[in-house]
């Protein structure tokens, strides 16, 4: 039977909220996730998990890299069936679990080198099953932020939150991921994912 | 004999320019030097040199890692005879030689943890002997960069500048530098160094 505590809390309707201040060289996002704290931060950090969430639901995540700790990195392929391809990349100046991500980003494939962004995640504990992310991308200028706001960073964002959603909302979320854990400290499933 | 120009050259007299709006989350640091753009990248990624300039005079800088290479990483004790005692670490999120340096910083000794700097450092030639450094530092937030501010970071990085400046006016300094570069190819002197 579920509490009405709980019921409350699965049935509650979780929003993206963006803050882009004009002039200013960064943007936040904060989203709230019915899930504990541990369980969201797990989704971030292993890579068959974020590997199924991250990004835009028309793009497949292939993680040729995927090292989420204090100097470790990521490099990922991003597929699409309309041909779309490219690649971002970044490392990792801290993973302090559950509470904090900071990492770089660049899109490789940009010819125009030398834009990283700094992003910073905290993963706060509202309650034992409700978790707020607040994610702070600082760019080298108010120019390259306009540049990513343009290019449709907040429909990414949005979209990538809901595939989160509905990942942590499988009702055998927690029995999945101590599975895919142990299968994947087992087996090298993709040879080229550098496991945590 | 030394020629006219090479003379003026050596005599120009640079300064550090450092431009901070209000209520932005940035600082810019501009400097030339009298050297070829190589030998003042070298400067920047080699052990046993940068930590003869890289701070501010009353400092001493002990490597504990230093690896300038993309995805490589450094952590840094700074030292003072008064007793002042700190370390500062980071991320390289990319080295490419002699052009770009991208990196974080923060001072992990700070008890407020959570609080990077993304540092973009651009190499370029203005004349065969002659390199322009700009320092771009974006903060998490404005408060962040006025902390700095109030902290003397123009001071250090002036005292930085001229002590590099030092360095590189050694008459001998190209032979100088291969030596110690060979040097540190045949042996390791501080172990706890990671040669790039």
């Amino acid at each position: 039977m579920v509490s009405l505590r709980k019921k409350v809390e699965m049935e509650r309707k979780n929003v993206t909220k963006m803050i882009a201040k004009p002039g200013q060289q960064e943007v936040l996002f904060i989203r709230e996730f019915n899930a504990p704290r541990e369980e969201v931060f797990r989704a971030w950090t292993t890579p068959s998990l974020y590997s199924r969430w991250a990004g835009p639901r028309h793009l497949k995540s292939c993680l040729k890299t995927f090292s989420p700790r204090t100097g470790g990195s990521y490099r990922i392929l991003h597929l699409g069936a309309d041909g779309i391809n490219f690649i971002t990349r970044g490392v990792y100046h801290e993973v302090t679990p559950p509470e904090r991500i900071v990492a770089t980003f660049e899109n490789e494939s940009d010819p125009d080198k030398g834009h990283p962004v700094l992003e910073v995640f905290n993963f706060d504990a509202i309650s034992a099953r409700l978790t707020r992310v607040t994610a702070r991308l600082v760019f080298l200028t108010s120019t390259d932020r306009d540049g990513m706001l343009n290019a449709g960073i907040e429909q990414g964002m949005l979209e990538s939150h809901e595939r989160l959603e509905e990942l942590l909302a499988n009702s055998h979320v927690e029995d999945y991921l101590i599975n895919v854990i142990d299968r994947d400290k087992r087996r090298q499933i993709h040879p080229r994912i550098v496991n945590p």
